[in-house]
């Protein structure tokens, strides 16, 4: 950590940062320069809360330099995580894993047609909600846990892995008996609560970008989960804010080398909610693979315009076979490989 | 809500629109215009879900009308909410409430001290965290369940009332138990979980904008609360998410009005979250009020470079009573009073 | 354009509204509703300014349905613009066009260099800014008119087509006579009076799309160019103005398929500048191809860690040769062939 | 600026960012720490381009400490520019200065109202556009040259000072010839080119904030215009863009305490389009005042719901008389005057 001080800042500023320095149990390093001193905070293993500092007289800036987080970051495991799923479908290496199904669960037939036809076209892991997180208290809840039981059921009926979304500590248990995957949902990203109880489940854990997080905070958030010993955990880029309303969020796919090159994680990437329009979806499905998401994750619906949610963004069945298609070209172009459900068995 | 269709949209296209509004049990009107057909939707009390509509073939663009949210609205409830807090402490009627105290409760000595001081320069609510959620695992998480306790001791020595902030479910009961107002934090806005929770409970509720929430979307959680029954709810504006690097977010003053416009709830400002920076929160602690907010919450510490969080956006205690005195002047100007402690009692 | 009431407007709002829309010359078409009455105007060929309408009391919200851009859109002109540049090469077409270079000229004998590097490895057009816009006065601002001549001379030697700055009307004039496409940068998108003078101008312009501009402010910034005569135009998603210090900027990758939807005009990426780290480039220009941009404008420097401006973005030569053999096989995957400098020859 | 190297960067590497920076010039300080290595970067008088260092090959960031801008800091200068304009007005003293008028210059008898009207109600310059940057090709781009006349005519019967904006080099000829205060609107906060034009004239430049801007990029811009030799520079918080529709722009005011800190030129703040709603620029001026703004810049029409440009923003005269009111009293809260046309003369 740098601490910078003001140009004219004096000495006995500069002495009481060194003070509060070592009275934190650090070394302090000051550097008279030219225009100003700036003092370096050595010794520290990991990092530094600054606020004490950056709030004493004559300093103007605390300058971070240790990334805050640990356990996820390539420092501390260089070799990449491959999330071990049942099947022999995996996250993380090689394959490029497709997850697939409607925003959801709304009936049992549904839930079946839909996992029917994802698995025909070539996923491997079956998406819906049995819980949903709505921006209205008045919009369509889920189905809570008989939306479970039918997930179970059409991975026996398909053999495809299922991951849902848990909004809740009690829910999480619920959905840790039943999916494959845990989903944290992009409005929990930073509820605490809920990832410490994530990170103590005994399965992989799907963390989804807050809207607003930046890299930095979806790291962070999976050190939580890592933190209570879970560490099958894939990250995942859903769209960000911004001030453009031609389309819902804006799909950050710069996140996935970014978070490859900061973390030994897995990162797949959602072009549903990232864009928010169907007809936006499959060029951005291309765009994520050839970025080098580790998978991707589409809503596609038996019928989009009878969904109870989501519809306008989720692809129609043959939508979905043609995207299909294509990402299989661009994976090998890039090295790599469309799992396939041949491999699940069913 | 208007179904705009495409400039050359199909006869087929159009009734296909018509179909499915009256399949979703409304009534359609189409407007043919010299340029494209707009359709409108009538007889809908309240929101509609755009969804199924949006991705119909032929349609252009749908356009909500209706506001989604319906019970914080002020065409609901035309008079502004007076949240009756103990003591005769009130907020959002003529009175500006002043919440202030440390980020955290650290020690019995520290919280104690706080509170005489933040008591003698004028507040009337005294806030502390005892869960904090913090961005790293390994930061200081809070005193938990004791933190509460010091809190309420805090509370009877000084007749301030206690606001404090809820993470999880289960927190929550131990909160609503000792503490005058259940905070929800900003990470937790659309936590939906945890609103539902609050809204049974029988506390007054302070619900923090989240970093990305639109007020639109902050209206929507507080509808939650309502809708559980609680009908006791204060806003808070604390800043969102900017591009600038030089604060730490983005104060946006102008929720306080737009707010007041569209809901008769009260909303307040904390202009220490707002700016992250300690010789920002005067002036726009100030600034606040002379926007109209119903009350500003602040942090103050008695030695904010030991403070074990926000140590650099945490008042001195002497800062905080020159602020008082800054803002009682304001208030007046617009017609409003600064709410003394004196009317609590102690 | 609809204008809504708010609940509780009296006729005589209402009647006011009628009045005004009429003096402005159009139609108003009053339709009460169970909560509210909205006031349709219809009769407009084009947009409306709403900020008359805004204001009047009993007015809650005035909503656009017309876009504000005509010549530009996909309406006016259904078929996609190709842009016929020397030499064969095209933009808007099948062919996606390679653009490289380095940030400035800064020798001949580096832009002699970088030419043929990057025709070699397969671009057609050559970029290279004689004026740079800079954000502190004290950085390199480019050579300027000798800046030109060395473009042409490296046109002259390899055969590729220049693209490259103007930043005032000045400059403008001499960029014209020189390159085979006039660049108008972000930072003056809204740059009116230089708008103008490029619509007069009988050269292609290729317009980038500002840091916090929306697409449909992108396209009335095209559309102020086509308004003076000028149809060549070529759009620039060069990246967006975002929170997160991880990247320069945000890449948006989806204003590729939403500009093709709306507009004829076609549109290429910049994955340099889009995202500000040179190992980012490759994957993100990989993903720009796949999401159907009709081109890509890459920095390429023969040796970057001497290069006197973005040097930590540019490709090393040999990495840009990679890159190209990775577009070329994504590019067929949807249709589509890299364009080939062959055509162009030298 | 501190060169942090990735954690199991080789000595070479070390070595060669050591060999660039000597070769650059400076002096290279290498402090290997238990975790990396960082190079300090020392000998430098201003900011060091970064670009070169970037992309060396082991090198995780670069963290500038040198702020990129010289004359416009407090470290410069440290008491604070007072500019003066003419009949003892003005601009970063102690007076807080009130700009007003209509957005555009529409007719003689509409901007001779709209003076009489601001003055009246204690304004001391008239503001007024006779070029108008105008996001559509479409809408009414202004008088021009005959809007000066009717400028300096309205100064001549009122003795109001005149703020109008150029947006070329062209046109800020003639409004320099004109004009007390040239405005640099914020679409052009970075057109470099007419920034240099403003730093040879001969009259004080009123520089808004971009609305992406940074406040360092806004400090940067106006480092142009000193750096060419005009020291009169006035910045001008105006709304920055975000994510929430229900406002036009985010009203950023902690930009004020920012500006204050960092650098000796005064800023004032425009609520008008900081809001871009009515009903929200009394109390946003307010807060302006209160956060510490120099000045504040209207928009008032005599008949808004007549304007040909921003109609719904413009206050009415009476609602401008009651916000001087207000204004008056809390610049004298925090110790500061309202500047009085009287002093003006007329």
């Amino acid at each position: 950590m740098l601490i910078v001080m003001r140009h004219g800042a004096t000495d006995a500023e500069v002495q009481r940062v060194v003070a509060v320095i070592e009275e934190m149990g650090y070394r302090a390093h000051p550097m008279p320069g030219s225009q100003r001193t700036a003092v370096g905070l050595v010794g520290n293993d990991g990092r530094v809360d600054a606020s004490r500092l950056e709030g004493l007289p004559g300093v103007q800036e605390v300058i971070q330099v240790t990334k805050p987080y640990k356990q996820v970051s390539r420092e501390w495991k260089a070799d990449s995580t491959v999330v071990q799923l049942g099947g022999g479908v995996t996250i993380g290496g090689t394959d490029v894993a497709v997850i697939a199904g409607p925003c959801s669960v709304e009936t049992e037939r549904q839930i079946l047609e839909a996992a029917h036809q994802v698995k025909e076209a070539g996923a491997v892991i079956l998406r819906g909600g049995a819980w949903k997180p709505r921006t209205s208290p008045y919009a369509f809840q889920g189905l809570g846990r008989p939306g479970l039981k039918l997930l179970a059921k059409a991975r026996e009926e398909t053999g495809l892995l299922i991951c849902t979304e848990a909004m809740d500590p009690e829910g999480l248990g619920y959905v840790a008996e039943v999916a494959d995957i845990i989903q944290i949902g992009a409005r929990n990203m930073q509820n605490f609560s809920l990832l410490k109880v994530a990170g103590r489940a005994k399965k992989p854990v799907l963390l989804k970008r807050g809207m607003s997080a930046t890299v930095e905070e979806l790291l962070l958030s999976a050190e939580y989960v890592l933190a209570e010993g879970n560490r099958e955990v894939i990250l995942c880029e859903r769209g960000i804010r911004g001030f453009d309303p031609s389309t819902r969020n804006v799909f950050d796919l710069t996140a996935i080398p970014v978070v490859h090159k900061l973390s030994h994680l897995p990162i797949i990437a959602d072009p549903s909610h990232g864009t928010g329009l169907r007809d936006k979806v499959i060029p951005m499905a291309r765009a994520a693979v050839a970025a080098g998401a580790d998978g991707i994750m589409v809503e596609v619906h038996p019928s989009p315009d009878k969904a109870l949610s989501d519809g306008a963004q989720s692809l129609f069945p043959d939508q979905f076979a043609q995207l299909m298609r294509e990402v299989k070209v661009i994976a090998e172009v890039i090295g790599r490989r469309v799992a396939e459900p041949a491999s699940v068995g069913a």
